[in-house]
């Protein structure tokens, strides 16, 4: 079975707590990392969390304020004191690059491996043959992306029983139909359709950053598997979200339902909640799958639904 | 009883650790804080051992190597997101106002307090009526300054029975003895020695940073209430520690004996070793009174002598 799994490395919001870390997410994919945001502390999270420092990895940032970058330089800095051979790309904002240049200068840091820094605008950022992340402005008082990470469809399963069946011998030819080719079996054609299932959908997250719902997102969401979406904001607080270009977890909450997503993840919690229970109930009177994001809770995300892992590696 | 507290926030050198933050150390005089070093995740640090974010402070840099200067722009920004209303001081070597511009810029983060930041050289680097910093090259793979924090010799304590023996009566005259003139009572003279004590010593600390263990310390840290002190190393590792410029942790004790100090507080350790017992045990052969730095640990310094208060505020 196909399987992502998740880790909310931090879900505070602008000012880090005793007990929430600034923001970071990361998406582990067959050993491969793919981190959104690197606030301050991302590297001792990742400690915490047993994550290495040499894996392949892409890391992608929604908006430049310190909370979602501040994490960057040193994280650089520690890959290097260990070695890192692998290349390292980061994603994000136009003014990303000025940010990592000058802190890297600065402090003299010497990288031991190829890092290229590439400013993104909307739409697909990085594409491969096995997944595809996609970039959409969010609304917030920072240019910001909001990001679709997907893997793409895979070819619908192979039917043994029909391919036997058809008269379609056990070797090169099923490869073949595997790949989506129509065959010739003793003038006989044998199109892909006949023996495999219907395509099979990939897995998906999307990834809000910091920003006010927009009506972009109902198309830009629609369908993935798992929402992470901040919810700073309580329903008290919706005037405050309205200013300072937040969400509140109720409208979280809405974007959620109407993408038809599995779950919902809610972060980046304003530290003048002592605890995210009220958010989460205001956005459990919306959609039913919610989950309090809390750091280094492990989620995964499979074709058959989403399972909350271990909350602790500690 | 004078006293002031040392609040140690990380012990971590190069790459923090779960346990180990990036190097910070406070030093809290009457309500005021005198920080030396903000390496990434300071801000978080502070808010486990319970400081504030509005408190008349100064910040020292010993170096500009990240884990020492990294939790800066989170803490700055943190400072403005509460309001701070207080100016603040930051002290450090020849590019430390670059870095810091350049990150503040490119984050455009908006202070809410006056920001202050001073290049230093070697030598008195703040000076008021009740204290002196005072700061000392070290030797270091960067241009590196060691730290003394002291506080002014005061009066000696003034004698009552002997100023009344002497007919002085209780009084202005009292106070202008104390003050440390000459006072006239019937013709008579009094000199501020016939009534006072001996001048009593400031408390004082002393910060290495990182560095080799260099002859000028010698004199820089002598008598010092409080050494704390690099210890980057084991003994087994002495060829490492003079490779990359650091101090193993019998050399802080040979300093910490020769200045004749009172306690002697490792920090700093490399990540390779488990736990710092060894390096205490090496450190304790040269020196009596050594303290394994261990974040969020308290330790109080008072005329009478260094104490350990408790080691966690969680």
């Amino acid at each position: 079975m196909r399987k992502i799994e998740v880790i909310i490395l931090g879900t505070a919001s602008s000012i880090p707590t005793k007990d929430r870390n600034s923001s970071s997410i990361v998406i582990i994919r067959e050993g491969e990392y793919f981190m959104f945001d690197c606030g301050e502390g991302t590297q001792r999270q990742m400690m915490k969390a047993r994550l290495g420092f040499n894996r392949p990895m892409k890391i992608f940032i929604t908006h430049l304020h310190g909370d979602h970058v501040l994490g960057l330089p040193g994280l650089l800095q520690t890959m290097s004191f260990l070695d890192r051979s692998r290349p390292l790309e980061i994603y994000g904002p136009r003014g990303l690059k000025k940010f990592i240049d000058c802190t890297l200068e600065s402090l003299k840091v010497e990288l031991t491996f190829d890092l290229k820094v590439k400013q993104i605008v909307e739409g697909v950022v990085y594409e491969r043959h096995d997944l595809i992340v996609r970039a959409k402005r969010g609304k917030h008082s920072t240019l910001t992306y909001a990001y679709r990470f997907e893997e793409k469809e895979r070819p619908g399963r192979f039917n043994v029983e029909k391919a036997l069946a058809l008269g379609v011998p056990r070797g090169p030819l099923w490869k073949k139909l595997q790949m989506g080719e129509t065959v010739k079996v003793r003038d006989k054609i044998v199109k892909p359709e006949d023996v495999l299932g219907p395509p099979r959908k990939g897995l998906s997250v999307g990834i809000s950053g910091d920003t006010r719902p927009v009506d972009d997102f109902s198309e830009f969401f629609k369908d993935v598997d798992l929402l992470i979406f901040e919810a700073t904001y309580s329903d008290d607080h919706i005037n405050i979200a309205k200013e300072y270009l937040h969400s509140t977890a109720r409208e979280a909450a809405g974007i959620a339902k109407l993408c038809n997503v599995k779950g919902l993840v809610l972060v980046h919690f304003s530290n003048r909640y002592k605890d995210a229970s009220k958010l989460v109930k205001e956005a459990s009177e919306i959609f039913p799958n919610v989950i309090e994001g809390k750091d280094l809770l492990r989620i995964e995300v499979t074709e058959e639904g989403i399972k909350l892992a271990s909350s602790s590696f500690l």
